[in-house]
């Protein structure tokens, strides 16, 4: 498929209109964007978009963990061909993060509607709820209960900053938590999501969009040296046993073989704790948080060794303690490679620059991809801005995004 | 001097009794000793130690900043011979640290009375107030006191975490702080001290005694190194701007070069602050303490420039931002040559073992030396251990080190 059939071209004013009224919401000074998962500024921002869905005609309709669905009834009613992403943000979070993706299929659809009319194949634009985990540790909520992946324990288990558990939260959003099964769903054909790249690469390199081939596996540790504390003065360096130091050697050496391994290939150390924390005290404890990166499964696996020989072999030199704990584990997600061959061809009939991406991020669909043909397609940050109230698309780059997308769902559903 | 002229033998009991009664003032369960400047617990410890010194036949007295005074007069009054050490801990703390230094200076100056009567010259033992800076950024304050070396404007600007100032805290336990100058004293001619290492040098090397030759210079200094903040998942390894990883290699290659200077020259990081702090969000900011000492001052200014040459160079290499503010400054103190060496012939007295030793900590010893000859002596800290509840030096350690200064102090005022 070198090009595709018809070109559409979305209204920037609507688009516009749609990034500033939903930006609003939620908007603290100072901060930036605050939608957490049940709150009252994400059931405001789900009552906007709701009247914007009903505006471009489509059929809206929620289920009962609070995904929002604005639907254009194809011939074949069948199946569903559904485009979106995220409502919820991070604590101080801007305008594009999820939302743009959802602004994106609602725009689409709009279009498809106003200048193609009715599908053959039925399409949906959807809000999905809390795939952030800001609130509650969640992430990925809303997706999950639609593959009827939530389990009845968590409705309770799961609790807020205040303790309240996300069943209350659901309860008092109008939402009663006992129907969360009612939210699964076996109609789903494929799901795309538009996105900003949260990274800079795309803007750095000004091209025009990012085809996204795989979503990387994120394996998270815990990593936790012992040495002794002793005085700062009166100990000679000869005989300390610095924990610290430790950490640092460990940290360095890891962050170069890692490198070594070149792109896409990525492992960060954000999270430092380092014990008693007195200025003339020698560090007896550090905790340190490893994220790493990799969207081939066998090479993540291979790279998580590499981190813990590492901490092990420097511990082991230096005389101090380690222990190294998982937390965390996405595997990778490859997106479909029929639904990227149809968005390049969608890019080139426009004219735009692409190229391919791996995800660094987590995404609505890295889960969608584990139960249908699932593909994103990324937008320039720029300056590489994300979950930041500073983060910027230009409208002319949304535009050009959500063309591509129209112009991909009319194929796909036409 | 190989040896010298006479040796007393002070009573282990009597040192036992001194340490338990003054160890149980301030202490607190799963704390440890807390006796903060001008706090009750303070107070009380001074009137238990007051008590002792009258009833070892000490003329007892007390300045206008609160330290407090044994004296034996000689025969000639016009001079004092001090020795002591500090009666505060740090929050937290031993049995041993400081309060130590006291209770050896008056079991000396008993034993001293009992055995040897009136010196030629005056023998006092010093409590003095204040040297750790726990509840006052206030190092030194009772020995700067002696000195004339406090500012009238320190009284109301030296604040505790309660922002109660220090004069209203001395006006509370009975210090009119208006008279603090009333403090200063011309008559002091030496000064010794015993303490405890503080280290595992002497506990490690079997060694009974530490001569001190110098106490080392300190220089702290706070390092801030900037990036930039961006997603774990989503930046390349190869335009990352990681504060952290910067830091990393700054402290290790500080050591490195530290360490290449072999003993007793010692750089600490023992204060680290890695911001924004989130697993998947790569450091932007971080902040160190760097706590570097040497006993030669051209050393360890040399060192100083080693620091902060070197954070410098990994900032440009790496693209980071970087100062270094020094913080604290305290020059190298070298002890007295004659009293090390009437220290030594003591040692060689008793058959005690004995090394020279440089003092990695400060002391008040560090102040005494630059008006008035001063030495010190180390006894051994069991592992190390100091500003610790476990703080532990065997009573027959203890007796050692006494039966020393005793000799010490009957060889200068006899």
């Amino acid at each position: 498929m070198a090009t595709i059939d018809r070109t559409f071209h979305v209204d920037p004013a609507t688009m516009h209109l749609y990034i500033e009224s939903l930006g609003k919401i939620g908007w603290q000074d100072e901060c930036g964007a605050v939608r957490l998962a049940y709150t009252p500024a994400w059931m405001e921002a789900r009552k906007q978009l709701s009247a914007f869905m009903q505006a471009a005609g489509l059929e809206v309709r929620e289920d009962a963990v609070g995904n929002l669905f604005g639907r254009l009834r194809g011939e074949d009613d069948s199946r569903t061909i559904l485009s979106g992403s995220h409502i919820d943000t991070v604590p101080c979070g801007g305008k594009y993060d999820g939302i743009l993706g959802i602004l994106a299929g609602l725009g689409a659809l709009k279009t498809l509607r106003e200048q193609a009319g009715q599908p053959r194949r039925s399409l949906e634009v959807v809000a999905l709820c809390e795939e952030e985990g800001s609130r509650y540790h969640a992430t990925y909520w809303g997706n999950r209960a639609m593959w009827g992946m939530i389990r009845a324990e968590e409705l309770d288990a799961l609790r807020d900053a205040d303790d309240i558990s996300i069943g209350e939260a659901m309860r008092a959003a109008g939402f009663p938590p006992e129907r969360y099964h009612e939210a699964a769903r076996s109609d789903i054909a494929m799901f795309l999501e538009m996105h900003i790249e949260q990274g800079r690469i795309l803007y750095d390199e000004h091209v025009e969009l990012g085809i996204v081939e795989a979503i990387q596996g994120i394996l998270k540790f815990q990593v936790t040296v012992h040495g002794r504390a002793e005085h700062a003065g009166a100990t000679p360096m000869d005989i300390r046993r610095d924990a610290f130091q430790g950490a640092a050697q460990m940290a360095l050496d890891i962050t170069r073989q890692v490198e070594e391994r070149g792109r896409p290939a990525v492992v960060t150390m954000g999270r430092w704790d380092v014990r008693p924390g007195g200025v003339n005290v020698i560090p007896s404890e550090v905790r340190f948080s490893i994220d790493l990166r990799h969207p081939d499964e066998a090479t993540l696996r291979q790279l998580a060794r590499v981190c813990s020989e590492t901490c092990e072999s420097v511990a082991r030199r230096r005389g101090l303690e380690v222990t190294v704990e998982q937390i965390e584990n996405y595997l990778p997600a490859g997106m479909d490679t029929a639904l990227q061959q149809t968005l390049i061809a969608s890019a080139k009939t426009y004219g735009a620059s692409w190229k391919y991406m791996v995800s660094g991020a987590g995404h609505d669909s890295e889960q969608m991809s584990r139960h249908v043909p699932a593909a994103m397609l990324f937008v320039p940050s720029v300056d590489g801005l994300s979950h930041n109230p500073a983060e910027y698309t230009p409208i002319e780059d949304v535009v050009r995004g959500v063309n591509v997308l129209t112009a991909t769902l009319y194929q796909l559903a036409y």
